[in-house]
């Protein structure tokens, strides 16, 4: 197998599972606890990465506050066909943003945006073969729940920590830390629990991946 | 408000939130030490409540191992139309079962088996009034997300326990805790964390609700 970064997926779900409501309206799930911890994980990785779904959701800025151009994470965005807005907050100029596209978009996005072709259709795998090619090392993923179960199903995570809130949204349709279609994997992907800690009203639970 | 029995919903879910697959079928999620403490708890309750969806995708038969007919606790299906298979564990007669269906529906399942008619439509907060008039003190609901999303909903929930297993699903369309459409109520039902034990390979959780 070809190199690839090391990546940790990182997200806070409620205590029935869901990463936001039915209406993918945000709500607040980390305890101040974690929402410290989340920041300071971000200083721990070349590079935060997140889906398109997300930043059209959520539109977030991915930067460490107070940290400089060259202190902040590199961000990534999964996009293949191009769909990151004009205007978004991951495209400020706070830091580099690497938008990976599909071979055929034709979109750019300014000086401090780059755009990286990967492949027709748009691969995964190749992906993070030209990460790794440019020097990043580790990756942190932030979601959302199709981005996250596209890495688990090409086996190519290797830390997943989850922040359970105490809060209850409810609704079949509410996005979860693992979303896409159908199962990650027959009969589910095991787990190794590293390690469960109290943070404020909610646990943060660790686990290794294989 | 009218008297109604102490509600607790206990429930194991995979680290991203699920409760089986998105075609429904089963997984082992909780280890070990999670399946003793769940038999466990049955003992400590006058009831065991489900909904019939869970009848039928699951078939449990909610009695405790070696226990005779009058120690098992009572087993409840929220059954509004009547549509328990004859051949339904839960009607085994290892324990008495009470079957709550609204006015309409004419089943009969048998001698052990109590049809409780709970109104037109179906109403919960006259099925818990009716139980407590029984004496049935304190009922552990055990699932699936549709009829836990039902008694949140009706604030009828006063305690919640979640084994976070290490295992991961996926799927949008996959069965969660608490499902049903939409919020539960809005901005989610703030929860109280009052434990987390680590075990074997999850994280059992416990909250209080208000």
């Amino acid at each position: 197998m070809k190199k690839r970064p090391f990546i940790h997926v990182n997200c806070a779900m409620s205590a029935d599972g869901k990463i936001a409501g039915s209406d993918r309206k945000q709500v607040r799930i980390s305890s101040d606890e974690d929402l410290s911890r989340a920041r300071e994980l971000r200083k721990r990785y070349d590079a935060v990465l997140v889906g398109i779904g997300t930043i059209i959701a959520d539109d977030p800025h991915l930067t460490i506050k107070g940290a400089s151009f060259y202190n902040n994470p590199i961000r990534i965005v999964i996009d293949p066909h191009g769909r990151t807005p004009k205007d978004a907050q991951v495209i400020d100029g706070r830091s580099p943003t690497l938008i990976l596209t599909d071979d055929d978009c034709t979109e750019e996005w300014g000086t401090e945006t780059e755009t990286i072709k990967c492949g027709s259709p748009f691969s995964l795998a190749k992906a993070m073969e030209l990460l790794a090619g440019f020097g990043i090392e580790r990756i942190l993923i932030e979601g959302g729940g199709k981005t996250i179960a596209s890495f688990f199903k090409e086996g190519f995570v290797d830390k997943y920590s989850v922040f359970v809130g105490g809060l209850l949204i409810g609704g079949r349709d509410s996005p979860t830390p693992v979303d896409g279609e159908g199962w990650i994997c027959e009969n589910g992907l095991t787990l190794k629990l590293k390690s469960a800690k109290v943070l404020g009203n909610g646990v943060l639970i660790t686990y290794d991946v294989r």
